[in-house]
């Protein structure tokens, strides 16, 4: 089907819309490809649905190539569903709720975890009927905070969601290692540049999870990676190498009046001044004290936390260390109940007395020596050693992590990049299993509980992903695979050039290729020019002034090159530069 | 890609859903398609998303060979769009309301005329721009009060809906005639049975519409159909042929006794019996009178409406009559106001002296003599002659359609029959462009107001009617545009009838074949067997008893044929059953 610039429904914009921020929602609003409707609720013009039908169009074939079978549910869901998992107070405010003309309560799917399970709970029953794989991509909501950046944090967006049900452990690996290549190969096709971060699970409550994020300035994700051996993980994930324990001898444990010193950095100041110690803050334990609820109960339990003095505690590190756990602030009130603990001056030397557990960070290691609490207000202890003066129950990755840490593979120093994250893959196991009662007959007659995996791909977000990594000042950069067509052939004006442009199109159609052709007349070259910069097909061809010579321009709009072509021989060297050999 | 029963997330079940009252219903959900999730709202498995997705391809593929534009506009709307046209409360409980947290009123979209109009305003300025037609393909809500019927009136469900904007009417009536056309090839191709009817343009305000009807038993609306001349029209649209006006002289009018004759039926045996007269209810002049109110305001003008006495005013079609105007049921204290209308003796001798309208039914011509109202109690009038004792002001199409009624193009008897609307085409006109202000700049530089056209296809809907029309005893019948699969190769498991299966099933998808194979090893002849008919593939190709003599079983499952074909030649031949010809 030619696309022709003179019936196209497309106005491209001068000016960055007022409420951009990031380059691919002011790209993709002034080009025409979408406009928004309200916060976080876009419509999409016939450009843009036609980058993001391309985008659909590989994650189905990818879904399907792996062997997934397609379903569709729909996205106004009763209440029932969402109730039995909890989810339906659980989601809070990020979830649209709505009643019916009868007062019954639906919501508006988020995420379809309860379906999918539910349907499959309800077709399936025999061992012989697993494994199976089911995804659809459809259109979920959620009512964010702050949506911003246009499509690519959206209320209402489209997702590929996917779901595994494997008999055992081996097979969600095989599941989740199948959706690992499938959404390589996607992310590939569609010219996404990303990274594979290891991810915790969090939340969702199951083991193995990656994140697949696209590094962009302007990402609302910060992850962790490794330039020199291409290591990459969430914060949440990194795991910090543990240095070799210390062998050293060290002078016995010596406490040390310590008044007015309510922060590290007057801790380190004071002691090095009135005890010549010559210490940092990173030879300073300090230590978080916090309450672990089990969820669904009101049972909590005291922990202690050490990390050197240097680093914050990353709340969402913490969190998702201590899950399904869930951290507390330890408040003046639970001070007061645990009179061993002395607020400011805690040193883990009593801990085990107290009862009290006690995780340290990976580098405090046995026979590392610290400055720390005395457990008595205004006094700290120095030459405090892990292994002679207390001992840690385990390790815990709460610490912060800061570029310049060690890469945990291979040492080097970390940066800490920012990202958009596109793709998930999630070894989600029994959790969704239990809640339904999924289980297969066994071959023996008894019942197999079926583990999951859940695996999400935004796909409207990707077009915006793509927009962001693939563009220039002049405009987008589609690859080709998803840009909406593969040539734009511009005919300036003048003479037959217009004519010619429509017969080149014509031809190169033919060919199989798809062809935008701009023949707007009375329109200035310098604004199609323009146009063809802003839009941004892989491969543009100009019939202009060269014409009279026979010749056209070919330009590949990645690499900003120009070379002239005999026109006689246009369509075939424009459709090798579109990667088609003529037949 | 192969589909395999062994691994296909399929399971059909023996008997009737509960809730299912009409064929489709019971056999999309029997046969595995369609699960429901809640009234009126269905999960889609994967046999059913594939005949979803080959009916929203061939859709897809007319409206964009017609040169309609593909645009996506979002299902959550935020209230302001729908509130400037007075749909926000228009709908009624039709619409499904919800807020964000924030409090903003949204709504899920049910219709998006507001939407389209405001993109074409925003995006085009010039006449140059024009004419333009823009279509989505998304999905709709209706809190219907009674969904039924499984997907046949889902409260979620698939549109395509399309508006074409052109700048006069004869601009307008070709977009509508362009649609019409597409319409055409795209029920055709899905293998739908259909009339298209005349239909009023209701309340949406415009002038020329149409309606597709899908024939069924079981359809919700009615319809008018000569099937001599195929004239088909819903009742609101049909006209009455009117009868050449009658010359003969008539006696004078005659004023008589008829006490305790409150229906048409008293009245008859009253006059017949006391006065000779020999009239049936068809001789009779029934008088309504009603309010008719100007939308958006409290005035109303009184108007009487005279039909044939045999027949019953048709409150849909007086509505559709009188539209825009608004009739009111003209109450006891409305009688009170106007003591010259003698309730149940109403005759129009009187009506002009009164100075109220009278319409008549087109049966009245002039020189036919009634028995109608005296205008006193107790009294009605004979030998009342049109044209003579009274002279309408005009007439209206208010009376009841009969099975019967002479067609008013061929004069034929007319049936009526019942379907299911599959589309729509209307000429909307100017209403939600002058509600927008959607105004052309003109080559003068003055504003040409654009004029509209609406149509819509049920996409989803279109899955169940062709179940509706396409089934047998033993289940579906899929036209082989939209089945899942073109053939159905069912391999019945004795020897190596399996692997056999598997390698034809091959070859065939080689050739460019959907081949769905039924490879569970287990599972009886008559099982597969009555799968094979419950799923409803166009060919069904059986590898059992024969392959040892090396001959298949080739089935037609529309025409309920078998023969027997060598298995050596069967990939040509089922290709060439399947309308394939082999390379």
């Amino acid at each position: 089907m030619l696309l022709r610039m003179s019936s196209l429904f497309l106005r491209t914009l001068r000016d960055d819309p007022a409420d951009a921020e990031v380059p691919s929602h002011k790209l993709l609003v002034r080009a025409g490809y979408v406009r928004r409707v309200a916060p976080g609720i876009y419509s999409w013009l016939p450009l843009g649905k036609m980058v993001l039908e391309n985008v659909t169009r590989v994650v189905r074939e990818e879904m399907d190539r792996m062997g997934a079978q397609e379903v569709l549910f729909p996205a106004l869901l009763p209440r029932e569903y969402y109730e039995a998992t909890g989810r339906w107070t659980e989601y809070g405010d990020t979830l649209f709720r709505l009643q019916d003309r009868k007062g019954a309560d639906y919501l508006l799917g988020p995420t379809h975890e309860e379906m999918f399970t539910g349907m499959v709970k309800g077709e399936l029953s025999s061992y012989k009927d697993f494994p199976v794989t089911l995804y659809q991509i459809q259109t979920k909501y959620r009512d964010e905070a702050r949506p911003r950046a246009g499509i690519l944090r959206g209320r209402e967006f489209v997702m590929k969601d996917s779901y595994s049900f494997d008999l055992d452990d081996d097979g969600l690996k095989r599941s989740y290692e199948q959706h690992r290549e499938a959404y390589i190969r996607i992310f590939d096709r569609l010219g996404i540049d990303y990274k594979i971060c290891f991810a915790m699970s969090g939340a969702m409550g199951g083991s193995a999870s990656e994140e697949f994020l696209a590094p962009t300035p302007t990402g609302e994700d910060t992850f962790v990676a490794c330039h020199t051996c291409g290591y990459a993980a969430n914060a949440e994930a990194v795991t910090t190498p543990a240095p070799p324990a210390v062998t050293a001898e060290h002078p016995p444990l010596q406490v040390l009046d310590t008044p007015d010193t309510p922060t590290i950095e007057t801790l380190v100041a004071h002691v090095n001044e009135h005890f010549g110690l010559g210490v940092t803050a990173a030879d300073t334990l300090k230590n978080i004290v916090v309450k672990v609820r089990t969820p669904g109960s009101d049972k909590t339990e005291v922990l202690v936390i050490g990390v050197p003095g240097d680093r914050e505690v990353d709340f969402k590190r913490l969190e998702a260390a201590l899950a399904p756990g869930v951290p507390e602030i330890f408040e003046a009130a639970d001070f007061e109940r645990h009179p061993g603990l002395v607020r400011g001056y805690i040193g883990p030397q009593v801990l085990k007395d107290l009862g009290i557990t006690y995780l340290v960070d990976p580098r405090v290691v046995t026979g590392t020596s610290w400055v720390t609490g005395a457990n008595e207000p205004g006094k700290h202890a120095a030459n405090v050693v892990a292994g002679r003066d207390f001992v840690p129950d385990g390790t815990i990755e709460a610490a912060e992590v800061r570029a310049g840490d060690s890469c945990p593979r291979c040492g080097s120093a970390l940066s800490i990049d920012r990202g958009i994250e596109i793709g998930h893959i999630f070894q989600l196991g029994r959790k969704y299993a239990d809640a339904a009662e999924l289980d297969a007959l066994g071959p023996d007659g008894k019942p197999i509980r079926v583990t999951m995996g859940s695996y999400g791909i935004g796909v409207s977000r990707a077009v915006a992903v793509i927009a962001e990594q693939r563009h220039d000042e002049l405009g987008l950069v589609w690859p080709r695979e998803v840009a909406p067509a593969d040539v734009h052939i511009v005919g300036t004006g003048k003479d037959n050039q217009i004519e010619v442009a429509l017969d080149l199109a014509a031809k190169l159609e033919a060919m199989g290729l798809r062809v935008l052709v701009d023949d707007r007349p009375g329109v200035s070259p310098g604004v199609k020019f323009k146009d063809s910069e802003l839009l941004g097909m892989p491969t543009v061809v100009v019939i202009g002034r060269g014409l009279a010579q026979g010749v056209a321009e070919l330009r590949d709009r990645a690499a900003g090159t120009k070379e002239e072509i005999p026109l006689a021989e246009a369509p075939a060297l424009v459709a090798a530069a579109c990667g088609v050999t003529a037949a």
